[in-house]
């Protein structure tokens, strides 16, 4: 898998890049990341790559030459011959989630393009980009920490990214419930005890256990998830129980 | 505002403090930026934040310990009398959305718990963290990312963080509707040109067109935001003949 990230800010989307998960997936060559510096194809001898947005009215807005150029010198760069999937972040996109995530998994190179705060001139929406990604209802400065948290949760589902461990965890949201109350050591901190159960033993009635505290923290926080979540008639039956039990 | 970060990986979160509109509204004192490695606060001489979960099961789960001493850490060499909130980013918590950002602005005093990829003590939920804070429904290896872009989100509504030109503009879902089109120079890009109306100096007409088209998207790309957002009777008028013009 090739990344290519178009940015104004390389330096912090490279520190990113080497950190952690990401970096470690980069290093045993599982994912090939790359920071693009859209200013180098201004064009322009004061490379400036924005301009006052025609109609007036505040902010800036990018032009479409540098987007135009930086995508086009990546896929000279590129030896693939699949056309990558070229992604704007922006809050009029397609909202992320783990569905969208388990799909562009699968692509071998994706290309990401991170306006800063301006607008970006139309034509690199119309005649550029395949996909638009939002993170969700809230205003940033810039595309970059979207990219990188796009690329964090894509980068992870790669074969050999995760750690034996790690890749064991039911997630939240793969199962299509929130996960249940995770303890460790020490039993007891502060007067805080662990649960008795997670110390019995029984590993059966642990299972149940779980998965009903996984069915009520849903229940309690995200009741919408139930709607799509594969649930067994067991669930059911304890779901109905839940329900009777809560205060509302 | 002062907002601390609890991390195993201090130098990313650095990385990115230091960056564009951050890295400016740090060294114009508007807001101070801290990254504490907790594992600093292991209370053991192998550094170990994590153990295996209490009940079995793969993962591993970040113990309460450092988790509180570090936190505790924070509030002694914080000067406030005020309480500071306590963040913890998980999948688990409130979606994050440009309400909650508002009103965690007017905060002095935030920190946020930066989890990695294992799950947390529940003890750390139950007993030390006021707010838990999702950024949507995918899986990430970490919360550094969540947790910088909440505070990217925070801090630009902070005055004096974004320049003139840029706090002008109006942004996505601070008017409750997606943003129009934007266009800056050159008025023809390969063909494409930028719309008459444009660069018909009209100002009024320019405005009725921006808002139709604000409807339009918003209609197209994201009809549940028309609910809530501030409609005039002009709108309502523009949204029925959008509704009947629109293929589906």
């Amino acid at each position: 898998m090739r990344i290519d990230v178009l940015t104004l800010f390389p330096e912090m989307c490279e520190s990113v890049f080497g950190t952690s998960i990401l970096g470690k997936a980069r290093e045993k060559g599982i994912v090939a990341l790359n920071a693009v510096n859209f200013r180098d194809f201004s064009g322009n001898k004061h490379n400036s790559v924005d301009d006052t947005p025609y109609g007036g009215g505040g902010g800036m807005v990018l032009k479409p030459d540098p987007i135009f150029a930086a995508v086009e010198h990546v896929l000279e760069m590129s030896s693939s011959p699949v056309k990558p999937r070229i992604i704007l972040m922006c809050p009029q996109g397609k909202t992320y989630n783990q569905k969208i995530a388990e799909e562009l998994a699968q692509e071998s190179h994706l290309i990401f393009i991170c306006g800063h705060y301006e607008g970006y001139d139309e034509r690199i929406r119309e005649h550029l980009v395949t996909d638009e990604l939002s993170m969700g209802d809230y205003v940033l400065t810039g595309g970059e920490l979207p990219a990188l948290t796009v690329i964090d949760s894509l980068v992870r589902l790669q074969p050999g990214a995760l750690g034996n461990e790690t890749s064991a965890i039911t997630d939240s949201f793969s199962t299509g419930l929130l996960e249940y109350p995770h303890y460790t050591r020490p039993a007891e901190f502060r007067g805080w005890k662990v649960p008795d159960i997670l110390l019995s033993g029984h590993h059966a009635n642990i299972e149940v256990w779980r998965r009903e505290q996984a069915l009520q923290r849903t229940l309690e926080r995200r009741p919408d998830l139930l709607e799509t979540a594969e649930l067994t008639k067991k669930d059911l039956k304890a779901l109905e129980i839940l329900k009777k039990n809560s205060p509302a």
